[in-house]
């Protein structure tokens, strides 16, 4: 885990800039023997790709993903999986104002605090476009958790969270937001478009269940389950916070109404109730793994706000260019696919170990 | 980051069980020249030791921690630093019912379903012990960080929070719970006291901020400073969410109300808000960096719960002993630790890259 | 350090195989602000791509390097830098063979062991085409040591090894055995061309030394910098052997013999004698470091050899295809691109722990 | 694997000094369910432990292995294992004179330049006393290889080597040179005896040899086999070169003579040579692996060397105190530690991937 890398014997590293060429991700470790092309990484990217909706930033991506390495024949190999996905619809000249001030809530003065100077374009190395490699990765993880299912939706924009008693999955792909209340989503296109309108945008937050995990994932004291997909979800861009089960929701139960009482089922234990989110002591229960990550709102936005330029005088900024109202959305298949990443190292942690 | 190791180029290793002999932390990068001896970490294991007060666990461990190496005369030499911290109140008679039985929402059951069995003896490594040697070797890390001021407190216990126009960080050590607010911290006494009566337990909030961090320390992409105090802190026993800056709020903020303004200052930029917690991009921004945990209350409860044995047969466990009535209070020294180990660790890193 | 990466902070990743559509590099954690373009790396490509003379394989390739991402405006930004290499001059009908049966010496039975099966195709991930890719990344690891020579030479080919009293540097540019000795390249011609002719292969033995290398780069004890010269060097195909300094011949020398006598030298300490190669508890002494790498002979070649085939029969093998006949000549600039990687990754490693 | 942690699955830390109060090492990763007992260990301590014979140093140190965590009721729990031995031996007054000035061929100059200053007692960190924590380590890595036979003798003092055609095992026990030829063994009491009178220090070679290691263990590139057991074993104090299987012999091989031909036996392939010393492509063949350790003479010496005194001044040195007269004999020990070490985590790493 260092730099541009994830995990701990199920390894990516992600490289490439908004505005570059390409970006990409080196997936290693992976099992051999897996049946594996480019189509089956594909619907995952389609469902991250910008421009499927007035949502969403109107730049237009086709995501496609290459398999360079690590195939053969349609199966791994069990070496490097090289995966590539082409820049097209880059239009630098969108940014030459960020080239010259800061963005507040961006990455731009860290960066040229850090580095000195920065690839402006499109916020560079700190664009979420970093994201479509780890989708790619994690398309490629779900094929070692052929037993799992994970789920993320959008469970609340703005102020306006879903309605968990009309919760329905299947309700997921039928709108624009990832969004399991179908009211819901009929209420945020009007909140995002007006939004979009406005020049400004939106915080939201993403919920992932995994089911089917067994008990025995995850590992004492920092290679806890709930530590690295707290870590992994963090590195999202624009995300602010992290909860397992309850997450804050805990501060304000007793340790009785905490506890998940355990009974004896015809299937081994069952829990009656999940505010652990499937996770004890850094490890699995059997219970789904819910996790829940907070993203803040899009920082480029049309609305004027104050900040200075790279010579350290007052300015103001619009940032113009095309931007998502809600990074939230898109968010949605990059938190499940850090939960396939997160998972899938620990499947193969837990049997370097226990066999 | 493997296992129970912590760290990129500032790295520790925790050991040690509840009810062994002894824990302790191997602390491996540290400077060389650092002027240590144990009684510059000592007063952080009192901060953090059992047996203080009667809102804490009564188990009496003074907590002594021992220098074994990397140590000569006065100064660290830049080789691994040995600390061990020995047991002397283990009463092994107190865990024979959870020797049988799972307590929900503890990792009795998990740590079974993974390595067939387990130490018992006080929660054995899924002890809150171990974050007694994780508090020693924070305290080593705060020497690599001489100019930044770290500060963890409680700002919530149960539902009842602090008043936040009430704040003073110097109350915070006139009063058992590392309450920054003098009249929350009378409340508490009472709202922590009921609890133990009535054998029950509390959840809390843990604050921490670390002042007179510069910008740049951090990086991309999966090294971000962020994403590495989340899953240092997750990591931390009881732990269900971690926030940075404005956490789960940013979700409700609209762009212009997210952006932290930026104006030119006498000493480099200011900033009008902080709404980042300190940290953009993954990198610091120079601002004050701010994260929240969540503790659950503790599992270990007097009250019994429905649960099952080692057989896979109902049963209820009531667990005696002596625990903590709100484990968040005593997570507060190890919310310090993590956040100075983990900014130590990304000043060495972004000396190495940047010089 | 993790399958296929290497380094501790200056870290990088290599994918591809040999007849796979491309392979490359990602390099990570290289400081920002160094100039840098493709020509910067090409002329090390150059020295070791195959086909410039009789006395390698035929494949031709171009081994053009392309920078994928961590570049703008020609210097580094501190993010990873993505190098790919495309391969253009496959012929797969040449492996139909192997494909059967096991090359005695080649890695083709340990990969089917291990993984089950294997991509055949010019030794898939076994081929010394991997070596391109850390080329390429160790051309841009010599931006980090502007001040370090580093130069590897050929010393022995065979039994023939050339006359240390006749050694010179300049001569190693003016004939196809990277050889410091003009006398003894003459003699390889023939030695080679006959090992050739004859279907046969020679193994080498190559040397390389890095002069102005400041003391204090390595650290105990298992991030020596020797260990991890050595692990490098070993990680290259047909690697089998590594010295340090007089390496076995220490073995042969008393405790007088070995010592490297110091005096006081205008500038700072003067050694007597290099046995040490340079290096001491790991730690570099200011002296050139010296390393000895051996390299068998290619495994591929036209004499038949009893092997059996993958269903476990007996059989032979004539590798035909396109082999080196000697792999350690174009062995020598990939030892000079680890001995870059290695110590840029150990100054880099100093400066974080030493400032 | 960072500064004194070695391994990628299975991991150790060491750590302490010559004349700290205690060394030790962490295991972390080991299998749960393992039985292990301090009397498991001791044999080992023993083996290496100094002061049993004229041969090795008169530092009298019982070695005694302490189990601190990880174990319980006799078996391992899957968490970290803390093995601490405490020094009892230390003669600090000894080294005086080695504070003052640079021991030639030791890290004395090297630590100075690194860390501006050192523990000077007995060489600190840098003394071979570390290698009784990685035996220790090794020792119970052993537990998890039950079917692998690991072997080192010493077949080589300063000139005089064994006779191969003489060896025999079952001798290694019965002599103090760990020599598996009982006539070498003879010539080497003398040999050993003169230089300790002398005042001098004689290198050797140790060899290793492991036994039903089944194949497919290693992973391509940068985790080879082989490249794990060239770093682990090179960080060895003293070592300067290793070999796997022929090592530099096969730089005077033709293809047709390195190539160990396979035929079809009744058990899976059988191989009719082992220059490859069990390891192809870095993965394990089934064959013995097969690993070459070159160690170099004690550097303290009672012979007076020219050196430099911490001002820079020349002048000369004799170091007293108590050394080996030959480190190579106790460095076998320490090279079947590593070997099994780097084959446990190599078992796991393994199994991680493959199942």
């Amino acid at each position: 885990m260092s730099w541009n890398t994830f995990g701990r014997v199920l390894r990516f590293t992600t490289w490439g800039e908004s505005h570059g060429p390409a970006l990409g991700a080196v997936l290693d470790g992976c099992p051999p023997g897996l049946a594996l092309s480019e189509s089956d990484i594909q619907p995952f990217m389609d469902a991250r790709k910008p421009g499927q909706s007035k949502f969403t930033t109107q730049r237009k991506e086709p995501d496609q993903v290459k398999i360079l390495s690590g195939v053969f024949e349609g199966q791994t190999t069990g070496t490097p999986i090289s995966l590539m996905i082409e820049n097209v619809d880059q239009r630098s000249k969108d940014y030459s104002e960020v080239a010259k001030a800061y963005r507040p809530g961006h990455a731009d003065y860290a960066y040229d605090a850090k580095y000195g100077f920065r690839d402006y374009r499109g916020g560079g190395r700190s664009s979420a476009r970093e994201t479509a490699a780890r989708v790619a990765a994690g398309a490629v993880a779900r094929l070692i958790l052929p037993d799992v299912k994970i789920t993320a939706y959008v469970s609340q924009i703005g102020d306006d969270e879903i309605d968990r008693s009309a919760m329905d999955f299947a309700e997921i792909g039928n709108n624009p937001f990832f969004c399991p209340d179908a009211a819901a989503a009929k209420r945020w296109e009007k909140l995002v478009d007006d939004a979009r309108k406005a020049g400004s945008s939106l915080g939201a937050v993403v919920e992932c269940v995994a089911e089917s995990v067994p008990a025995g994932w995850g590992a004492p004291v920092y290679a806890k389950l709930d530590a690295d997909l707290a870590g992994g979800m963090m590195s999202i861009n624009a995300v602010k916070g992290v909860e397992i089960g309850d997450g804050f929701g805990v501060a304000k139960l007793s340790g009785e109404q905490n506890a998940d009482p355990m009974r004896a089922g015809d299937n081994g234990p069952e829990f009656e109730a999940n505010h652990a989110g499937g996770i004890s002591g850094g490890i699995s229960t059997g219970q789904p793994v819910v996790c829940r990550v907070a993203f803040k709102p899009t920082s480029s936005i049309l609305t004027p706000v104050d900040t200075i330029d790279r010579d350290g005088n007052n300015t103001e900024i619009r940032t113009k260019g095309r931007h998502d109202p809600c990074v939230g959305i898109r968010g949605t298949p990059v938190v499940e696919a850090m939960m396939a990443l997160v998972l899938a190292d620990h499947k193969m942690l837990h049997r370097a170990q226990c066999g």
